[in-house]
C-alpha cells in the first residue's frame, strides 16, 4: 500500500496495454499498472514521432475485453505537419498541448479545425487526415484513443503518399489499372504521383530539396510559415456553446467541471452531452488535482477507465480484490491479485469497474481519462460530504455492516467536510 | 427419448453453466441439460447461503454465446439480512418464495422495494445493495441472473464490511489515504469502520456479541424484528400497474398470461414492454403446469432461454440435431448430438433456438425461465390449436412435405383442441 | 500486380470463407481471394442443391471478425420446391436469376412472395419458409448470407418433414409425448406425418411414388404446374416503391444508382434506407461494369464487403498493406500481406475497410456485395472527378505529399473527366 512517485514528462504513454511478460515482478503482480516504455514507435524522425502503446499481453485474462482499444501518442515540432492518411479505427483525438490544424476529408468536403490543449474530437475509420502544428514554439502532443474496425486490435495505416518503407495507396496498382484510372500514361503518374521521384519540377524546388533530405520516414514533413497560415486561415475553432456541433472538436473544459473545490476539478463530457462519443459509448475526462491534493476514494460502476497522466507527479492508490476462484483455469495474476492494492511507478492506469482508486497529487497533476462502456456508468464515492455511498446506508445495516455503532459512523462520516477532492494531509482531529 | 424426472426442493439451480467434463456420460451426451451439484458455495453459514453455478466447461462449444451469464441462487432464512456489497455485473433478481425488503445505494439517493414472490427487478452493476429476509417462518429464495461487465463470465463482489476472507473495500487502501479520506486519525477509522473490531462500545454490545460468535464469513447476519420493520416500512411494493416505473420491481404475473388454459399458464415480461429488461436484452416467463399436463412441443426462433425448476416435478423432452459437421475440429459432443432426444435428471436447462421442447408435469410445477437475445423472438408451436405453424404450411406443401395427404394431415391437426398445454395422458381417439 | 480472370458460372461461391490452408501457394498468399470449389454441399440431388461456403480457416487471424457470417448459394430446376424448414440463422436473400415463390410462415400469419431477379428479403432466424421454382425454364439461383444466432459460424436447420439422414422435427420427440400433443394415436402419427411410409393413400397416389423414387435427399421436390400456381396466385411481389414494406422483398434496383453513367452502373440498399437491413447493419449492393470498362480505384471507410461475381468475367486489384508486425504471434498470411496486390482466379472476393480496390470487366460483369459493419460506411474514390478525396487535399499540403508540384497534381487529375466507372482502355493523352 506504498505510494508511487509519477515521472513527470513521460506521461503520454498509457499503460494498460503494455505487456507485462518480461516486466519486473512488481508489474506483474500488478496488471493495472505499466510502465512507460512499453510502446512500439511507429513512425519518427527529427520532426517528431508516433507511438502505439503494445497490446496488452493476452497471458492476463483480466484485460481480454480491452482487446480492441489501442492508445497513441503524437508528438510533433513547430511548423510541421502529419502528411495525409487514414487508419482502419475509429480515434478520439485529445490536444494535450500546443496549437494544431487538423483537416479531415470526405469523398466530396473538407473541413478544417484549429484545435488547442483540451481540444477532442472523434475521427472515423478511413477518413483522410492532415494534422499541422502551426505554433512558432510549442511542440504539439497528442493524445488517441483508437478502436479498430477490421481487426480487433490491430491498426493499419494508409498514406495517401509513399515512403520507403510503406508504399503509397495508389502504388499498390498495376500500371495498366493506374492509367486507366488516371487517364494519364504512367510515366506521367509516377513523376507526379508515386514516391521517389528523381526529376524535380522547377518551381518549387526548395521545397523538394528540403524534403529529400529528410529521413525516408516523410511522415511528418516540415512546413513554411506560408503553408501554416493558408492551412489554418479558413479552420474553425472548437465549440464553446454546451452543445457541441455533431462532427466539429469541443473541449473538454467547455463544460462545468462535474466536481470542484479549492482542491481540484474534475471536467468530464459523457455520451449522452456528445454525439461523437455516444456512437463509441465512451466517456472522456480531465481531471485537475493541485499539489497537496487527494481525489478522495471513488469507483466507477461498469465504466472501464483508462488514465494518462499528462502533467504533474502524483500517486495512485487502486484497491484489488481477491478473484473468485475458478480452478485450474486460474492465471497467476489473478492470485496475486488478492493483494489489496498495489503500486509501481506509474503514469498511466486502467481503472476497473467497481475497484476504488484514490490519486494523491504530489506536485500539480493533470489527468486525461477514456471511459468504454460510458452509457450509465455512476462514479460512487466513499468519502466526503456528496456522492458518498457509505452515507446512504440506513441505519440499522450501518450498526450490523461495521465495527462501530450508526452513531459513530454518522459522527466519523462527518469528519469529512469536502466533497471529491481534499487536503491530503489533513490536520489531525480527535 | 424416455422422459426424465426433475427432483423437488434441487430447484433452484440452473444447469447449463455446469461443467460436464467430470460428469456421467449421459450428462456428456446431454449438453443441455445439468445436476443439480455442479455449484460453487460463495458464501454460507448458518443464516443462509449463495451459490454460483458454474460456468460451462469450455470443452463444449456450443454453449459459446453463453459464456457472459451466470446463475446464481441465493438463500436465507427469516430475519437476516444480506449485508450491503455491489458486483461487477448487471443482475436480474427473481424472488421464488419468501418477502425481502432490498434496498439499492445510489450515491445521491436510495430506494427500497418489499418484495414477494414472483417480484423482479434490474439491480445495475457497481449498485451498492442490501437485502433483508422481513418474513417471520419462511426462507428467502432469490434467483439471479448476472451478467459481468468486466471480466467476461466472472463475477467479483465488493462488501463494505469485510470479513476475515474478503477485506473490505476501504481497508485495501494505504493509512495515509485513509486519515486523508476521512480526515481522521487511523486508529478511529479502524475502530469504526474497518473489521474484527476488539473493542466494543457499550451501545448495541449485544448485537456485536452475537456477530461475533458467527462464523466468520459474516455476509448474512441476523436482525431484530425491529430492524426489520425499520428497513421495511419506507419501502415500495412492486408495481401493479401495466406500466413498471423504470427502475422498480415488476411482478412476472402482473399481466395476463400470454398462454393460459385448465392445463397450465404462462407469463411472460419481453423487453418491449419493460425497459429494464430492453437494456439487457432479456425476457423473463414462469410457467405453470399442472399435474398430468403437458407444455406442447414449441420452440424459440431466436432467444436462448435458461430454465430452473422452482417447484414440482416433471420432465424435459429436447429435441437436438446432428450439427453440421465441420471436419476435424469436431468436439465429441457435437457428434453425440446426433440422437435427436436426450434427458437426465433434471431441474434445469438451456433451450437453445430452434430447438422444439415438451415438458410434462408429474406433479404441479413451475419454472422460471430467462432468455437471451429476447428482442424480436418469436415462439412457434408444433402442436395444439393456436400458434401452430404446421396449420400455416399450404396444401400443396403438405402434400409434398408428409408421407400423408394434405387431407389426412389437416384431419389429425384437428385432434388436440388445445392449444399450448393439454392433456399428457388423453383419451386415445381413432 | 498481375490481372486475374474470373471463371463465368462458377459465380455463387463466395471466396472469403474459404480455407487456404490446403490450397496453392497463391492463396495463401492472397487470403482475400478463393477459389471457387472450396464449398461443402449440405443436399444435392437431381432437382438442385445448396452449398455452404467454408468457413474460413482460424490459422488467418485477419478474418476474425467475418466468423460470424456465412454465404450459401441455392440452385433448383423449373418447378421444384425447396421443402418447410427454418435455420438457427438470419438470413439475406438475393435471387440471382430465375423465378421464385418464397412463403414465409409465423406461428399465427403467412406471407408469400414472388421474387425475381434482383429482388432481396431478409428471413429471420427460426422462421419456416419453403421456396419454389415457379419458371417453366430457367433454373432458380439463390445468393444467401447467414448470420448464425445459436453458434457463431455454424449453422443448422430443421425440416418440417424429415429425411433418410436427418430426422425431422417432430420424430425427436417420444411416442408419449407425440400422442399427447396430437391427441392421435402414434401408429397414426407416424402414417401421416412421420418419414418413410409404407402404405400409400390412393389420393395423390402418383405423387408419392414419384416421390420414392427420387434420391433419399428428398429436401427439393419436384411439383406439379397446379401446385406452382396455387402456391403463386396470392403472392406478391417485390416493392415498388421507395418506401420497402417491413418486411417484405425489396429490389436492388428499386432505386436511383448511386454511381451511373456509360460504363457502369451502382446500385446499394443500405440500412438508413432499409428496415430489414437496419436490424442487420448490412448493406447489400449490385453492381454492372460493362465490358472493357473500370470501376474505379475506391475503399470502404469502416465496412467489411463481400462480394460475389454472379455474371461475367473481369479482373480484381486489391491492394494490401504490409501489416504492422506484432512480434512472434504474426500469422505467415500476415507477413506475407506486405506484397502491395494480389489477385488469383477469381469469383468472390473480401474487400477489407481502407484496402482499395479497382474491377476491370473482361466481358459484361454483374456483382453483389454484402457490407457488413455498414452504418456509417462511406465510399472514397482515389481517381475520377466526384467523390475523389485527393482532389479535396489542399495546395499546401498537395505540394508536400506528392513528388510533384500542387500544379502539376491538379492538371494529372483533370485528365480523368469520368467518375466511379471509366475506361479500361482509355486513348493515351500528352
Amino acid at each position: 500500500m506504498a505510494a508511487t512517485p509519477i515521472k513527470p514528462l513521460m506521461l503520454l504513454a498509457i499503460a494498460f496495454l503494455a505487456s507485462v511478460c518480461v516486466s519486473s515482478r512488481s508489474d506483474q503482480e500488478n496488471p493495472f499498472i505499466f510502465k512507460s516504455n512499453r510502446f512500439q514507435t511507429l513512425y519518427e524522425n527529427e520532426n517528431g514521432h508516433i507511438r502505439l502503446l503494445q497490446k496488452f499481453d493476452k497471458r492476463s485474462k483480466i484485460f481480454e475485453n480491452l482487446q480492441n482499444y489501442r492508445l497513441l501518442e503524437y508528438k510533433s515540432k513547430p511548423h510541421t505537419l502529419f502528411l495525409p492518411q487514414y487508419t482502419d479505427a475509429d480515434f478520439i483525438l485529445v490536444v494535450l498541448s500546443g496549437k494544431a490544424t487538423l483537416t479531415v476529408l470526405k469523398s466530396n468536403d473538407r473541413n478544417s479545425f484549429n484545435l488547442e490543449r483540451g481540444d477532442a474530437i472523434k475521427l472515423p475509420a478511413g477518413t483522410i487526415a492532415y494534422l499541422a502544428n502551426r505554433d512558432d514554439n510549442e511542440d504539439l502532443r497528442v493524445l488517441d484513443l483508437a478502436i479498430p474496425v477490421n481487426k480487433p486490435g490491430q491498426l493499419q495505416s494508409f498514406l495517401l503518399s509513399g515512403t520507403q518503407n510503406q508504399p503509397s495507396l495508389l502504388s499498390g496498382f498495376s500500371k495498366n489499372i493506374l492509367e486507366a484510372a488516371f487517364n494519364t500514361n504512367y510515366e506521367e503518374i509516377e513523376k507526379v504521383l508515386l514516391e521517389q521521384q528523381e526529376q524535380e519540377p522547377q518551381h518549387r524546388r526548395s521545397l523538394k530539396d528540403r524534403r529529400q533530405e529528410i529521413n525516408e520516414e516523410n511522415v511528418i514533413v516540415k512546413v513554411s510559415r506560408e503553408q501554416i497560415e493558408e492551412l489554418s486561415k479558413n479552420a474553425k475553432s472548437s465549440s464553446k456553446k454546451s452543445v457541441s456541433s455533431e462532427s466539429g472538436p469541443f473541449n473538454l473544459r467547455s463544460r462545468n467541471p462535474i466536481y470542484s473545490n479549492k482542491f481540484g476539478k474534475f471536467f468530464e463530457i459523457t455520451p449522452e452531452k456528445n454525439q461523437q462519443l455516444q456512437d463509441l459509448d465512451i466517456f472522456v475526462n480531465s481531471v485537475d488535482i493541485k499539489e497537496g491534493s487527494l481525489l478522495l476514494p471513488n469507483y466507477n460502476s461498469r465504466a472501464i477507465v483508462i488514465v494518462t497522466v499528462t502533467e504533474g507527479k502524483g500517486d495512485f492508490e487502486l484497491v484489488g480484490q481477491r478473484n473468485e476462484n475458478q480452478g485450474k483455469e486460474n492465471d497467476k495474476e489473478e492470485e496475486q491479485e488478492e493483494e489489496t492494492s498495489k503500486q509501481v511507478q506509474l503514469y498511466r492506469a486502467k481503472l476497473s469497474p467497481g475497484h476504488p482508486v484514490a490519486i494523491n497529487a504530489s506536485s500539480d497533476l493533470n489527468l486525461i481519462g477514456f471511459g468504454i462502456n460510458a452509457e450509465n456508468n455512476e462514479r460512487n464515492f466513499l468519502a466526503g460530504e456528496e456522492d458518498n455511498v457509505i452515507s446512504q446506508v440506513e441505519r440499522p445495516v450501518k450498526e450490523l455492516a461495521f465495527p462501530g455503532s450508526s452513531h459513530e459512523v454518522d459522527r466519523l462520516l462527518k469528519n469529512q467536510k469536502q466533497s471529491y477532492f481534499a487536503n491530503a494531509q489533513p490536520l489531525q482531529r480527535e
